[in-house]
């Protein structure tokens, strides 16, 4: 039998990315189109920043899928879109059933969490807090600091990413903003329309 | 559908655990009867020091196993038994196709691994440094440095523990030792013996 072979990824705590990767991708401001609540500030945002990287993953992934664990770095760059803190696209699992953890490394951060039924949950992200997303979790990192965030992740291989799940449902339904006291608070997204009974079925039924 | 909670988990650098933990195991040297080659020595530090807690995992485990995952700090005291540094007492996992990843955060260590047909692998573990052990190596760690080896595991949640490999063919089939100039080297194990063809394909079988 052919073995994979062992490796060793250096994580570098200043830039927030990690060596030996098997893939890199950077997402600029002008990629996030629809996903922050004042589409004018975003707007005047990418006229002046479009082109500069917000954040950015290096990541290894193994050779097959099955059984196997995908691991590396994100960073996040800090800023807001009018009063809406920098974000990550967001995801669910395509797998749905399948977990993720996030290990802090520099700067301050939300997991923002939501059920497929619509509950919110917010997980603060620190230096050297894990953050445990269970299965069936829709999950975004959100950068409510001053700094970048730097995160190290490990997902198992097989899990795949359905980015769509937010978009569907006109975003999530609680967006993080500044509270003007120099912390971050939990707003309603006015334009969120729930999951149907249907949608949240398919959600839980086993894919494989 | 009734869905786990996120969970949010402190590494403490420092003690060289986690806390928000579903369990925690220590191990002491009395413990670790037969790992080492000179067997005079181990029985004089346990006199001495038998009780010591030489290693302890805290770690959090999901509440189903299938495609969620377990994670954890492990932290191992410095120390040698004649000339060999202290190693925990490693495994392959009974799943024998499920990774593990390490990620170091204090110390200095070695990942030694071996696949089932006897080659041996090196990975030097140092603070910030991601160790990947692929599917079918066993792997065991060891504290080359002077100082608590701490690192952050997480690994899949069905994959289960076998501790008996190494036994089973007298140990690994290299040790780890001190080689007289502050640093380490791998020398033969004599009393090691080669898994039998019949052995080997038995651990590369599906188990599910």
């Amino acid at each position: 039998m052919k073995m994979c072979e062992p490796a060793s990824c250096q994580v570098d705590l200043v830039r927030g990315v990690m060596n030996n990767e098997s893939g890199h991708y950077q997402k600029r401001l002008s990629d996030l189109e629809g996903l922050y609540a004042d589409s004018a500030a975003f707007a005047l945002s990418v006229s002046e920043l479009g082109e500069q990287v917000v954040y950015e993953v290096t990541e290894r992934r193994p050779e097959g899928t099955q059984g196997d664990m995908i691991f590396g770095v994100t960073r996040m760059s800090p800023g807001k879109i009018g009063n809406e803190y920098y974000l990550t696209r967001g995801h669910i699992h395509a797998q749905a059933d399948r977990p993720e953890i996030y290990y802090g490394q520099s700067g301050r951060g939300i997991m923002l969490l939501e059920s497929p039924e619509g509950e919110t949950r917010t997980v603060e992200i620190t230096p050297q807090s894990i953050c445990y997303v269970p299965p069936y979790w829709i999950h975004r990192s959100v950068n409510v600091g001053d700094e970048d965030l730097i995160m190290v992740f490990a997902y198992p291989a097989d899990s795949g990413q359905d980015y769509d799940i937010i978009a569907r449902s006109g975003g999530m339904r609680k967006r993080i903003v500044d509270d003007g006291r120099g912390g971050w608070q939990a707003v309603d997204n006015q334009h969120y329309q729930p999951r149907s009974q249907q949608q949240v079925s398919h959600l839980f039924q086993p894919t494989l």
